[in-house]
C-alpha cells in the first residue's frame, strides 16, 4: 500500500476520523487505530468505537492498493505539523507504515486490518433516505438535542427520536423533565420510527463542513448512516421504544403570555444566580395588574425579583428550574416567544412566536405557594 | 452608603476585583465577598486571598459614604447581567444590600465590614519603585514565568526573582530543569531583590487592560504593589534566598548553532509526538555532515527523525526533554535563534540571535549515547 496526498487533505481527513478513535490506552488497542484502505485506487480512512464508525474518502495522487491499520491521533498529530502545501507520502513496509515529507519522516508501526472491527454495512436499496440542507439540519437538532438525557440507565432517553407522522419526519428528545421536538422535514414519502443516539449526533454536527450543502440520512432497522460529502458516519440505533410524547403536549393552557425572548432570558439569569443554594428553583408568576414577575427564593446570600410589563388575561403562578427554562430560549429563534401555563403541576410550553415548527415542554417543580 | 454607576463601569470593576475572592463554600466567608467602601466620595472595591488583595477605584456619579461587604461573584454576575447603558444603584439598608437598575432589583445578604481582612499598606515614601511599559512589561515576565515551578514544598521557586544588576533590573524563574532570565528595565537607580509569587503576576497579567500604558512596581521588604490605572494589586513576596543563579549559565558552549525558529519548534513537535511514552526525551544531534538531527527514541508506536541543515563546527548530541525546549521556542521572538551545548550533562542555552536580553536553560537528561 502506497498513497500521495497534499498534506492539507490528508491532515484535514485524519482530523475527521481521529476524534472517534480511542486513545492510546484503550482495552482493545486496535480501536485507537485508523484503517487505511486503498481499493482499486481508491482510499478510505475509517475509524469506529463500536457503536459508530466514520469513514473519509480522500483523494489522492497515488494510490496502490493495500491496507494496514496505525494509531490516529499520532498519525494525525504527526501529519498535522508538517509543512503545509506539501505532499506527504504514506507507504507500507513489511509491518512498517513510513511517513515522509521532505526532509521529515516517521516510521510507524502499523498492525493488521484483520483485526479492524468493521460496522456492518447499510443495504441502501432496502434503506429509508431523507435529505436535508446543512443549516436547517444543524438548527433543529441543536433545538432538540438540548432536551436529551445523559442518564445511561434509559438508553432510549439518550437519544434523539427520527419519527415520521402525518407525511413529516420529526425529531424529539426528552430527558423526563423536559421536551423538545421539531418538525424536520415538511414533506416525505417514507416512514421511520428509530433512536439516534445523541453522542453519535453530536459528532455528525461537528463533522458538518462549511462546503457540504446537503445531509443525507439512510436508515435500516438496526443502523443509521449520515453522508456528509466524503464524509460519511454509521451508528447503531438505540433498542429501545421512545415515550408517546404527543400526548404529553398540553393542547390549551390558562394562561398565554408573548414575551420578548431576550428579556426573559436576562430575568431568568438573574433569578438564577440566587436561586443556585434552591437547585435553580425560580418562581413565575402573571398578575392581573399586567406583570410577569421572575423571581427566586429567599436563601442565605439574598433573594431578586423582576418584573416584565405584558398583556394577562388569567393570573397564574408556576415553580420551575432555571436552567430548563434558559436552555429552551437559547435554542428558540423568534424575538418574541409564547410562554404558555396552567399553574399546578401542569407542563408549561414554550413556542417562537411566529414560527410554529418547534415546541419546547417544560416540567413544573413542586412550588410552595 | 449609597453610589450610583453605570453598569459597564461597575460591571468591569467587579469582574476584575471577583476573580481573587473565593468562591461561595470557602472556610472564611468572608474571603468570597467584596468589600465596597465610600470614603470621602472616594469608592473602593476590595477583594483578597490573604496573599494578595486586588482594589479597584470605582467613579461613581452618586457616592455616600460608609462600608459593606456582600458576596462578589454573585454581585458580579448579577451586574454583568443587567442592561448596559443604565445607571445601577447600590444602597445598605440595614444588613441588607440593594441593587437596582430599572425595573431589576435584587437584595444580598451584607456582611460586616470589620471582619474583612485587609494587607498592610506599603509606605510609598520608603518603598522602591520601578516604571514600566505595559507591552514590555508582559512580554517579559510571559518569558520567564514559563520557567517557574508549581511545586509548594520548594516556595522560592515557585515565584519570579526580581533583582537589580549592574545597574539594571532583571526578572528570572527556574523550577529546577530550566531557568529563564530577561532585562526587564535597562537602567535603574534603585536596587531590589524580591520573589513575587507567579500566582500574583498572572493575576497581574490578566489585570493588564488594553488602555493603561504603564505599570508601576512598588517594594517594601515584605509586599509588592502594582499599580495599574485604576486598579492596584498588592501582594506578599516569598519569603526565602533565590539560587545564585547567574553562576548556572554557562559562558561559553562546545558547539554553536544557528536555527530557524519555526522549523526548529517543528521538528521538536514531530519528535515529541513519537517521545510521549519516554517522557518527553529525544535526542539533538549536530553532525559534522552540516546536518542538526532531532529525534525520538523508538516506542512501541514507532519513532522519528528529522532534519535541519546547519553550520556544525564541532560535532555533539544531547538528550533533552521536549516540552522544555518547545516552551521556550514558544516565548523566543526572533526568527533565527541560537542553540549551543557542549554534550553532556552541561547546561543548554538558548537565546534569541539578534536582542540580547534573554537567555533561557535547559539541563539535559541523562542520554543513552
Amino acid at each position: 500500500m502506497e498513497i500521495e496526498v497534499e498534506q492539507s487533505k490528508l491532515a484535514k481527513a485524519l482530523s475527521a476520523v481521529s476524534r472517534v478513535a480511542a486513545g492510546a490506552r484503550t482495552t482493545l488497542p486496535v480501536l485507537s487505530n485508523v484503517l487505511i484502505r486503498v481499493d482499486k485506487k481508491k482510499t478510505t480512512l475509517t475509524t469506529t468505537n463500536l457503536d459508530m464508525a466514520v469513514e473519509d474518502f480522500l483523494p489522492t495522487s497515488l494510490a496502490k492498493d493495500g491496507v494496514v491499520t496505525v494509531p490516529a491521533k499520532l498519525l494525525s498529530e504527526f501529519v498535522a505539523n508538517l509543512p503545509g502545501n506539501e505532499v506527504v507520502n504514506l507507504s507500507v513496509n513489511g509491518d512498517k507504515v513510513v511517513t515522509r515529507s521532505g526532509k521529515y519522516s516517521s516510521v510507524m508501526n502499523g498492525t493488521s486490518a484483520e483485526d479492524f472491527p468493521e460496522l456492518p454495512e447499510i443495504d441502501e436499496k432496502k434503506a429509508v433516505k431523507f435529505k436535508i440542507g446543512v443549516e436547517e439540519f444543524k438548527a433543529g437538532l441543536t433545538q432538540v438535542m438540548v432536551a436529551s438525557s445523559n442518564d445511561l440507565t434509559r438508553p432510549s432517553l439518550t437519544g434523539v427520536y427520527f419519527n415520521t407522522n402525518d407525511g413529516a419526519l420529526y425529531v424529539a428528545a426528552t430527558d423526563g423533565y423536559r421536551l423538545a421536538e421539531k418538525k424536520l422535514i415538511d414533506k416525505v414519502k417514507s416512514e421511520v420510527k428509530a433512536i439516534v443516539p445523541s453522542s453519535s449526533l453530536a459528532e455528525v454536527m461537528r463533522l458538518l463542513g462549511d462546503n457540504d450543502d446537503e445531509v443525507e440520512i439512510i436508515f435500516d432497522d438496526a443502523q443509521v448512516k449520515f453522508r456528509l460529502g466524503e464524509i460519511e458516519l454509521t451508528s447503531k440505533l438505540i433498542d429501545g421504544s421512545f415515550p408517546d410524547y404527543r400526548r404529553l403536549i398540553p393542547e390549551k393552557s390558562e394562561t398565554i403570555l408573548k414575551l420578548d425572548r431576550a428579556e426573559l432570558s436576562r430575568v431568568t439569569k438573574l433569578a438564577a444566580l440566587f436561586a443556585r443554594e434552591a437547585g435553580g428553583s425560580i418562581i413565575c408568576e402573571a398578575k392581573e395588574a399586567g406583570v410577569f414577575s421572575v423571581s427566586s427564593v429567599a436563601n442565605e446570600f439574598g433573594e431578586n425579583d423582576s418584573e416584565i410589563t405584558v398583556k394577562v388575561t388569567k393570573p397564574n403562578k408556576v415553580t420551575l428550574n432555571a436552567r430548563y427554562l434558559i436552555d429552551a430560549l437559547n435554542v428558540l429563534s423568534d424575538t418574541q416567544v409564547i410562554f404558555r401555563f396552567s399553574g399546578g403541576l401542569a407542563p408549561i410550553v414554550v413556542t417562537n412566536a411566529k414560527l410554529d415548527d418547534y415546541t419546547h415542554i417544560i416540567m413544573p417543580l413542586k412550588g410552595k405557594g
